[in-house]
């Protein structure tokens, strides 16, 4: 790809991630995308092919980069959900982003999904290192209540704040919520040598 | 109410929830709710005063509803993850409107935030008399992670299917994951009787 083309595709995936991040795939306007980034309606197709396609480069981008911030799994489950807790909340757009994407295509096929599939391939396989049993099935349905006890709270604010609210004080406050997970999830799954027979039914997979 | 008037109302609400759980608050067509229900627009802003009104009379039915399906919390943690998890797979209108709301709203009050609060409030009291310890944060926490867990894998279902895969049988069905995330959850919190002590951490509200 030339140096000009790099460019361009930067700015516009810049720009997608943040028009789509507050208005979803349907109340995108590629126009607004074009006139933010500077560049022709005409180029984002030559680009990206479709409005689809530029949503599906803008959430792997979002994605990327937040597992690169994120680091893989290590420690144990419950310092990985207080990390991810961290990330989400810090950053909102890439849970919006999911969430988008989750309404638009429901139970079809995403365009890019074996690669998707690919990316939290390789966090499964750090976590079952981390948890000392073999990468499989298990590991990744650990992974993914491991991201659900983490996004959950962040992806639904409105619940959150109607099912632990209080009196006196306001909402829950993200600390209180992180503790909260972070416990609850070690307590799914002691640290290595804390518990350990707890622990083995992740490796029957 | 009038007989008439709350029969035009429930027509109108269910025309709304089936048009909102597709498109969303921004995407949805007053128009269509109205010619579905053929009822006309103005009767519409007559009854509940805005789109986003007859959003959220749409949001409160549908959560009523799955809460009378569903039952309060009994037995354990494990079993109610596992009977949330089947409301949320046979009927995945709610979730979706939940979606949408969360989008739409974030951090920004509802409507209706008292409410709602009110209606977690009092599953949040028949949580804490099963786990037998006084409601509380601490107990609505454990509520918030347990809709968390069971909803999740269903409320991103591109996610489920990616972080999930299985290169000879397609993507992990639902009742394998759902065995999954009962295991977790009653891993986390342990009926009484078994590991008490264990559970006990939830008391410290």
């Amino acid at each position: 790809m030339s140096r000009d083309r790099a460019a361009t595709r930067a700015k516009l995936i810049a720009a997608a991630r943040v028009e789509f991040a507050r208005r979803g795939i349907d109340g995108a306007r590629v126009d607004r995308i074009a006139r933010e980034a500077q560049v022709s309606k005409e180029r984002i197709y030559g680009h990206f092919g479709s409005k689809e396609g530029l949503f599906e480069a803008a959430v792997a981008e979002a994605l990327e980069e937040h597992t690169a911030a994120l680091g893989l799994p290590s420690g144990d489950i419950g310092e990985y959900v207080g990390r991810l807790f961290d990330m989400h909340s810090e950053n909102p757009q890439l849970l919006r982003l999911l969430l988008w994407e989750a309404l638009h295509y429901g139970d079809t096929p995403l365009p890019d999904e074996e690669q998707r599939a690919g990316h939290y391939a390789r966090k499964t396989e750090a976590l079952a290192s981390v948890l000392g049993v073999p990468a499989g099935r298990q590991v990744a349905l650990v992974l993914l209540a491991a991201i659900g006890l983490a996004a959950w709270p962040l992806a639904v604010p409105q619940l959150t704040r109607t099912v632990v609210p209080d009196a006196g004080q306001g909402a829950a406050d993200g600390d209180e919520i992180r503790d909260f997970l972070v416990r609850f999830a070690r307590q799914a799954l002691p640290p290595a040598g804390q518990g350990g027979a707890r622990g083995s039914w992740v490796s029957q997979s």
